[in-house]
């Protein structure tokens, strides 16, 4: 599927923000926006992106240029008449557009959310028609004055598209998925001295074939301040937590990674860099332990455990994700555990040297893996994904997912109770996997 | 997707072979030969079934009805007029299928390769046309005066089809996919007075309408006599051995599992069952290396991986695979190899208290399930099943894979060297991790 991409306004008010270079370069955590808008798109499914520069033109080629391959065709339109009004950008396009069933089109300063993408990709709009990306959660906007509003019709059909309308239902987000027609209708509005995208939509809304698509409850941003970009760094943070999270990591590892993330996405760090160093931690919890050093086995793991979230968020957050790295991810987690495991059962045995210390720490390890063994045998088989958030609170307290199991070593390293934790590990890991069985066989 | 069966016939020839019933009741490794197309073709996505019964059919829907729930819905039409020709009974079932775009067509006494299958749903009909299952493969065919030939012209057409024609290019395997134009072209032929399947073919055949959809190397069997169903015997269990089996899988197990199957196939014993007897014989063979019996603690382990391939093979062979048990078999397994492994540790630990051996047996123990945690976690991935098989016949002689451990189990057992095989499992399973890195790395 093919996008087009308006990256040729100014953004006056941005630039009196103090940041220098155009506005779709303005970095926000570790990717300008236009990169995000670009990524966002490819990962939609888009594979070619048509972009219509302006302003500046130059300094965004020349970074564009630097940046390399972005994993997805780009053709630059440069439009030297931009500031006519943005319609005008859009009908530069035409030529690279006018073959396609239809095309999703938007902003380079509009950050949104994934789940935008997604309810424009998922509806189709008929020929000759427009769909435009509409929040009916007026309530939540706060920049409601400078939003363009459209008023709509109880067959979601668009009466009226404009910022000056005074009734309205929705407002539209700035992502819009549309056909070849809307070219043929900007030309309209522009013979009659109107030169705004809006303008060309409601050409095609006075025809009955312009329609608002829901985004639901997902979350978009007009960048037009720097405060704008503030909220969407927040939002863009606030998306991270997994739903596969267990309890520790929900209450308390996620409130430390995800601004630890923050900051890490605007360096060169990458998710390995972070998988490494977090099975580092491990491996030194793991001597600390067999030295004696049981305080800081127990801090050393539980610092791993919540460098644990942050490969997945750095990863999410600057659009990094690929299936080696969750491998490369996944395995290391599984030695870093064992690695602890056993360190925590040489310490033990070392101050306490029972036969009952061993056969605990075999145990546990012999547990460990389990609980991501079923998650991903279950994902391979049923092709869901498996969400232990969702087993209810008492299989929760288990604390049998690797969150849980890190705060168990944490906590008896800490109050020196290595046995305690190991006995803990090896019931627990082991009483999961009944539970689970019983939780799965429902499921398949 | 709807499928027409005709079980309609008398098999004379069968009855001769000394067996009682009707000939869809002929069991075969555990089946019968109507359950293996019924369970054949809800495999193949066939989600209601109308079947046609003539001869004895008394005995036949008793039969079913004692079966209960087969996962697919049974529509049954009573036929009398059976013994005309196969056509009539084809036709009996008009009413149950003209609505339909189009349907499948086979005989309860036909026994395909699922891939036989396959073919003929992955080709549709066009309007008003029949395809029919064509094995272009004759030099293989040992009943060829008894098949009914087809002629096939360049673009697939049928020109002729019947037991007697004199120049033909394939045989037709007993499967079809049609369309409700096969009933007015039997009720055609029939006012002819011409009364089996293939006279209504060749009246689509003489229009254009019927084409040759080839089944390529996949095997089919009509069972008229009971020597064929000693080759259909030997074909299913032919099939048996997976793609994904390790080298000692390929060239020992599956030899002796096979066989194996075949009996229990013929008995109430469950892929369950199976499993479970063969986490009992790890748990033995633990117990016996801990008890320093290190011969009979190899010989159990290389007998649970013998039976290891045996839940599978039965879940295949009689339909019974289930997403549930595919997680029960690969966590037990998991558990197996740990308990093994620890087995080992302890009697070679109390033979011999260095603390090496412990090293030695966390280390095996941490690298046993990285295997298959990184196959599944391949899968899950990427959707694509790891085929170990094609990692290379040197990635194969590390013998990574729970056949290849069990193996090394049972050589350093039988040969009394627990160190030799502790530490020869120990490195084997790591260095696997750090290959298969590298291959997946370029599959990802």
């Amino acid at each position: 599927m093919k996008a087009l991409v308006i990256a040729a306004g100014e953004g006056k008010r941005f630039r009196a923000g103090g940041f220098k270079g155009p506005k779709p370069l303005y970095p926000l955590l570790g990717l300008s926006l236009i990169e995000r808008t670009i990524f966002g798109l490819r990962e939609a499914g888009v594979d070619e992106i048509v972009l219509v520069l302006g302003y500046q033109q130059d300094e965004i080629r020349q970074y564009l240029e630097e940046r390399g391959d972005l994993g997805v065709k780009i053709q630059v339109v440069v439009h030297p008449g931009w500031s006519a009004g943005n319609g005008t950008s859009v009908l530069a396009a035409q030529q690279f557009l006018r073959e396609e069933p239809s095309f999703l089109l938007t902003m380079a300063d509009h950050i949104v959310s994934q789940d935008v993408f997604k309810q424009l990709t998922a509806n189709l709009p008929g020929p000759g028609e427009v769909l435009v990306g509409a929040d009916f959660n007026l309530a939540c906007r706060p920049d409601l004055r400078e939003a363009t509003k459209i008023t709509v019709a109880d067959n979601n059909r668009v009466v009226d598209i404009g910022k000056e309308i005074k009734e309205f239902s929705a407002v539209d987000c700035g992502v819009f998925h549309a056909t070849p027609a809307l070219f043929a209708a900007l030309a309209e509005a522009q013979a009659r001295g109107r030169y705004t995208l809006s303008d060309g939509i409601r050409v095609l809304a006075g025809r009955g074939r312009a329609f608002a698509c829901s985004i639901g409850d997902a979350w978009w941003i007009d960048v037009d301040q720097p405060e704008d970009a503030k909220r969407a760094r927040k939002l863009l943070l606030g998306q991270l937590p997994s739903p596969r999270d267990g309890l520790v990591a929900r209450y308390l590892n996620r409130k430390l990674s995800v601004p630890l993330t923050g900051r890490l996405a605007q360096t060169g760090c990458t998710p390995n860099h972070v998988s490494l160093f977090t099975a580092f931690l491990c491996a030194l919890s793991a001597v600390s332990f067999v030295f004696g050093s049981f305080l800081w086995g127990g801090l050393l793991a539980q610092i791993a455990s919540i460098l644990d979230g942050v490969d997945g968020e750095l990863a999410r957050l600057k659009y990094l994700r690929s299936h080696f790295g969750e491998l490369f991810d996944s395995i290391l987690d599984r030695y870093s555990d064992g690695v602890v495991l056993i360190g925590m059962a040489v310490g033990t045995y070392l101050q306490n040297s029972s036969p009952w210390v061993l056969v605990l720490g075999a145990a546990a390890l012999l547990g460990a893996p389990m609980s991501m063994l079923m998650k991903e045998k279950f994902r391979s088989a049923t092709g869901r994904t498996y969400l232990p958030a969702e087993e209810g609170p008492w299989v929760n307290l288990l604390l049998g997912n690797r969150d849980g199991r890190l705060f168990v070593v944490m906590l008896s390293g800490v109050l020196h109770v290595p046995l305690v934790g190991l006995t803990i590990l090896a019931l627990t890991s082991h009483l999961l996997v009944l539970v689970r069985f019983n939780l799965m066989r429902r499921q398949m």
